[in-house]
């Protein structure tokens, strides 16, 4: 009997070139799993991801599931999958679905951080792990901005110019701006993102900040349905998939 | 006219074989800074660091001094430098020191952090950071332990094998065990200490932790000057240079 298997897992996306697999050898973290579970399961796997992270963005959690025949108990699965994997990927659970569920399709919505290190100088802890942005920014233009931003809305000028899409308009029901010592964390939540969305929406609370875009400008940045009226697409690095619901 | 400088910085000691300059092209903190201090300011610049610092162990806090003829403003140095030097290095801070002091022998005391990571699996952010412990340890016991070994003592049992010293005893005037999450941090404080003293007194207060040890066992490890009566030299991953003062 096939069984539907979820798996949790966290990863840093530095060490990858995003989740998706791709070809020319480059390491993704679909590729890395399912080799190390057609390994475990003596049969070949194909995983259904949760989203498709770009090269660089790291996930704190992400899901993603399988069809399998396997008997293997779930609770050894993370283990196993564990001591065939890099160190900057980690399973931590694994569980059975019912047939039909999809960790792209049964989402409900998802929350992306994006961290900001505005300390002077590079950080050797966070190297990857943060945008370095050692000039002064006001986080109160940030949070100014990020109040016209939320909504359902069309976000065409918040999508990566070519993206092809059903319909660009998207719920954006959470976006907050909080500075913590030399940290800035942006916090996003909807139901689904547009290609690049929660980049540009960061590029452009940058642009805020520094004074390069008003807050007051949003509503017609938003209305123009123009890419380049929004802000820079901001690096990856800063960029964390945090939390998925189901 | 010669100035002496000091410089603070931090490190991931992940991309270093440790702090001290060695032949055969192993990237050491010291031969970086070095060489890009050597070339801004146009001569051949001998660093003095607070501490040797081990393969793979990291630096929240490092000092280190040079004398140079140069006249580059401070300010301009840790710039300078932070261009020239992998991300996994940074220098904060330039100062001008009395000409007397020396980042090693003018050091008045150094508080080490040391990381213990408790959860099931791997974590992906955590690879080099932190010594990964799966298995329960009782704070609890971990605490006991270290009460008997805070003060002025013969640390022999805690020194690796084969180290030269004047003097075995140091003062160990702080040690503290405290649990967050699934991290368990172990702070120490002494004016110095001996070769590998404190990846010593961790991987025993680990034993003491998972019951190969009973905190009350400690004095007679102390008494014994035995290396080989104390727990293993704990992985160089979980232990930073925290603070250093003068």
């Amino acid at each position: 009997m096939t069984r539907n298997i979820v798996l949790k897992l966290a990863f840093d996306g530095s060490s990858f070139h995003g989740w998706q697999r791709q070809g020319g050898g480059l390491a993704t973290v679909q590729q890395v799993l399912e080799e190390a579970l057609s390994e475990i399961t003596e049969g070949k796997v194909t995983l259904t991801g949760c989203s498709r992270t770009d090269a660089g963005v790291h996930a704190n959690e992400f899901f993603c599931n399988f069809k399998t025949a396997s008997r293997i108990p779930c609770d050894r699965l993370p283990f196993a999958i564990n001591t065939k994997t890099p160190l900057s990927l980690s399973v931590f659970e694994a569980k059975e679905a019912p047939p039909g569920f999809s960790a792209r399709f049964s989402s409900k919505g998802k929350e992306y951080l994006y961290k900001i290190y505005t300390g002077r100088h590079k950080h050797p802890f966070l190297a990857g792990r943060a945008w370095h942005y050692p000039i002064a920014l006001s986080v109160a233009s940030m949070q100014r901005a990020a109040e016209y931003m939320v909504g359902k809305r069309d976000f065409s000028a918040f999508m990566a110019t070519g993206s092809l899409v059903a319909s660009p308009v998207r719920n954006l029901s959470g976006l907050s701006v909080e500075k913590e010592g030399e940290m800035i964390s942006i916090r996003t939540y909807a139901d689904g993102y547009l290609y690049n969305m929660v980049r540009i929406l960061c590029g452009t609370l940058v642009y805020a900040g520094n004074g390069k875009l008003a807050p007051e400008d949003i509503p017609a940045i938003l209305e123009s349905r123009d890419r380049t009226k929004a802000g820079p697409t901001a690096p990856p690095d800063g960029l964390y998939l945090n939390r998925v619901d189901y």
